[in-house]
């Protein structure tokens, strides 16, 4: 892995970074606007955690290793216990994966935010949406629908538990899993929209197809049971916002993740395979289900 | 002046990008909210120059070449009129340049724009505003004062003229005199809160004071004209928005700047000098004036 150095940080007109010849730049950029991807009133701390934290999220689907993140505040008001709260959590965050604050800006208007975040790959080696091939077989990291489940907790739709509250006001980017899949994986995204929809940009990118097994999907007993008491097989299918990561790994590689399960950070699921036929097939108990609708669309 | 390749633009989870070896990266990032950095209404065409035109102004201040830019819209609903007029006239001027949009998103909010832009210096080449000397010469690109007569104008202040008014719409960043001052200026900043604010941000960063001659302020005859109607000698010190460079040159490179005059593709005025004796010191026909207001606070 290369790496890079802050030549000039924040106070002048912009950053200046150096990287190493061995490097090359990964650059996500994510907005977050209050009453379309955070709830009105949501608590800074975990508004702070949050927005380093999804576009953490995009890096890792690269297979980055983050380096520095721009922040541009757009506050109604000047409370400084607000942004006392939303700057600890953005920063200790950042200090967890040694990411430089390096640059942005703080305006006064209706409450958004943009992160901009720089990260480092091995020259070649980014982790790309487009890699996946038939026979490959289709993972995902942790568990989906938690988040989803959360953010129904927190608009107080269903009663849940504050596990899955958690799961979705601070989700875990899957920072050293990407990192490890760098060489493994022949393809790779963020479950941001939902995981149909986003194993879907890996299949219209890669120009193939998929089937998964819906009973194979890695689910806590929060979501098992939203499922079964709603008749919601395709909940977890198209609940957003669990920043996990989707991959593909080919049949050879399989032995290379067997053997650095234990340096990913967290669990890695088998739920399927890709195929030559377009498309995504999804079997319940061996019947073809059909997906009612699709992940959430921000626009 | 190394350079760089897009390995990856728009359509993954983020872009990948490549320098040479002899490049380091700078990158600068703003954001602009309606009815708080341009008036509400604003004409779409002249929005989309402006929101790049100010980052590259930044990215001119260090001497970089821009190469790429992230766009990330706010908008209240989807206008594809206004949408059309914003995307030609930013992607307009992105090619003026040749710079490639590489990422960014589009959320439905109040109409706000953060831009990050991503630029190349040669290593250790970067200008920075900390390097001012005593004995210095201090000089400024182009005119100063007519973007904020222009602001006037735009708001029906004060009847003012087009060619002030395309000033504070249309600002032309001085990215070729930016990028021409390498290894001739010793600080450079870029003129976005008023002449003697930003002036004041180099003087602060090189530990240094300045004394500056109000005479040789290089203002259009617009600017003459209103100063001398409302008796407002301040004005052209403390009017943002006209995104010209102020910097400083060692008199040993002053031969090296006359040399380059006809390649920067505006005009430099000197206006002062770098002092041992800390602050800002205007002198008016030989008398000392006193700024009684400072350059426009965003926040």
């Amino acid at each position: 892995m290369g790496n890079g150095a802050t030549r000039i940080g924040i106070g002048d007109d912009g950053a200046i970074l150096s990287l190493s010849s061995q490097s090359e730049l990964v650059v996500s950029t994510d907005t977050l606007v209050e009453g379309v991807h955070f709830l009105p009133r949501t608590d800074p701390g975990s508004l702070g955690h949050k927005a380093l934290a999804v576009n953490l999220s995009d890096l890792a689907a690269m297979g980055a290793e983050p380096k520095w993140v721009f922040l541009s505040l757009t506050l109604p008001n000047t409370d400084e216990n607000w942004l006392e709260a939303f700057s600890s959590s953005f920063l200790s965050l950042a200090d967890r994966y040694s990411i430089e604050l390096v640059g942005g800006d703080t305006t006064r208007g209706p409450l958004s935010l943009s992160v901009t975040v720089l990260g480092l790959v091995e020259k070649g080696k980014g982790l790309l949406r487009s890699g996946a091939k038939v026979g490959d077989k289709i993972f995902v990291t942790g568990f989906i629908g938690d988040a989803g489940l959360g953010l129904q907790e927190a608009k107080k739709v269903v009663p849940a538990d504050l596990a899955v509250l958690e799961r979705y006001l601070k989700p875990v980017p899957r920072v050293q899993a990407g990192r490890c899949l760098e060489g493994v994986a022949s393809s790779c995204i963020d479950v941001s929209d939902g995981l149909a929809a986003d194993l879907g940009h890996i299949l219209n990118k890669s120009g193939v197809g998929a089937s998964i097994q819906w009973e194979k999907l890695p689910l806590s007993s929060s979501v098992k049971i939203y499922v079964k008491c709603h008749d919601d097989w395709v909940f977890p299918l198209t609940s957003g916002d669990d920043y996990e990561l989707c991959f593909t790994v080919p049949k050879a590689h399989l032995g290379k993740l067997a053997g650095i399960q234990n340096e990913l950070s967290c669990t890695v699921t088998e739920i399927g395979e890709i195929e030559a036929r377009k498309g995504l097939q999804i079997y319940l108990n061996g019947k073809k289900i059909e997906l009612g609708r699709l992940g959430y669309q921000h626009f």
